[in-house]
């Protein structure tokens, strides 16, 4: 199974103390990382072969404060198609003039959705036909670009008819928002006043957030397992989609 | 005025020697920069709003052998849009399960072309919706993806139309051929056996092809500037569009 890690905020934040842990993680997941930063409405996506731990491109995420308010990042154990970058999550399209990136954990089993729309895969695996075929529903759905309310309504007729088909725990943005899906595994959390210090699960780093965060700055974060040991992280309910702005929870389910 | 390069290769090579030359003139266009690698299907696009001189993503690709038959990278100078991510070049959508990228070079007057189709533009420049048109209008007219002399029949149709508005010297690829069009200024220069040294134009580095390519290697480099001093570079022709495929010219205007 892959690893995901989302970030949503309010105010512009790099995401290299989340990453130093998350990263460690590629140890069990060596096929491939892939990191989606939005910056308005622009995204980088760096992607790569190599696993987190050992790449260049890891070791530059690491030490370059990228300042987003959206992020999305994976980490690949392969399970369907070959390890290659066209494989790589986060996938990245435009849809309604907005980039969307997407990055899948599990295993859609037979999943092979009739896809008769503009959006087509480049590689193999089932998750970049899952994230075709959601955009192509999404495209019939709307004219142009709806807002994060009314899009979550419409994602929640259209995730189950993929989940049905399998693990399809997901992170989704465009940028505005942040969706994510949690089938099996999935943990979030919302740092916000008061701030204190929090510890990497994965590494022997500890960040005191009180020192360094101001009074109205919060931040979501979304991962497979939680970061860090001593903050109150919830798990996803199976079949729960649940939407972030400005760095909290939109509605819930 | 922009810089474009452009590379491409019978064999994966990697472009450090060139970029490092090519990153110099960010002295002049410091409004961000980008760089796209093709490994097989997959492609990643390095982007930064940094001068390519001053960015840490640079640096990363200065140091970092990523090996690719098929790079478009550009150094911006705003002419039109503002200095943002999503402003700068290459752009890269995907049609017909391939992924193409492009990067331009010029000026296209009141260029506000009629997109009806699957491909809007994110930021507001006009290289973009370029790009937007192009492949919506190659989508109009090829079913799926057409072989690369075929595409560029059609491309001789399209280009010209575009071109009026204006300067288009433009990069574009798919990773399995490479698209140049000069309109004021283009140049090129196949490198094969026998090899020789080259040195750069803009940096005082000098390297000798003879010790590290292989006999049957070929690369095929496209340029605003002759990137080095040594080499017989050639001028594109105004209106000429010329098609590289494993390192070597396909066909000629």
């Amino acid at each position: 199974m892959c690893q995901l890690l989302g970030m949503n905020c309010n105010v512009p934040t790099d995401i290299m103390f989340s990453f130093s842990g998350f990263s460690q993680r590629a140890c069990e997941h060596a096929d491939g990382f892939g990191i989606a930063f939005f910056e308005e409405r622009g995204v980088r996506c760096f992607v790569d072969a190599q696993p987190a731990n050992q790449s260049p491109v890891a070791d530059l995420i690491k030490a370059y404060p990228i300042h987003s308010k959206h992020v999305v990042a994976h980490i690949r154990k392969a399970t369907e198609g070959h390890v290659a970058l066209e494989n790589c999550h986060p996938f990245t399209r435009e849809l309604w003039g907005r980039y969307w990136v997407f990055a899948h954990n599990g295993d859609l089993k037979n999943y092979h959705p009739r896809l008769h729309g503009a959006f087509r895969p480049v590689g193999d695996t089932d998750s970049e036909r899952a994230f075709c075929w959601l955009l192509q529903e999404m495209a019939k759905s709307h004219a142009s670009l709806p807002s994060a309310q009314e899009l979550t309504r419409t994602l929640r007729e259209l995730v189950p008819q993929v989940a049905q088909h399998g693990t399809f725990n997901f992170l989704l943005s465009n940028g505005e928002a942040l969706w994510a899906h949690g089938t099996t595994k999935l943990h979030y959390l919302v740092r916000q006043y008061p701030f204190a210090q929090a510890r990497l699960q994965d590494a022997d780093i500890t960040m005191d957030f009180a020192q360094i965060a101001q009074r109205d700055d919060r931040v979501a974060l979304i991962a497979t397992e939680p970061l860090t040991s001593n903050e109150p992280w919830t798990a996803f309910q199976s079949g729960e989609l649940k939407v972030f702005a400005q760095g909290q929870l939109l509605d819930s389910d």
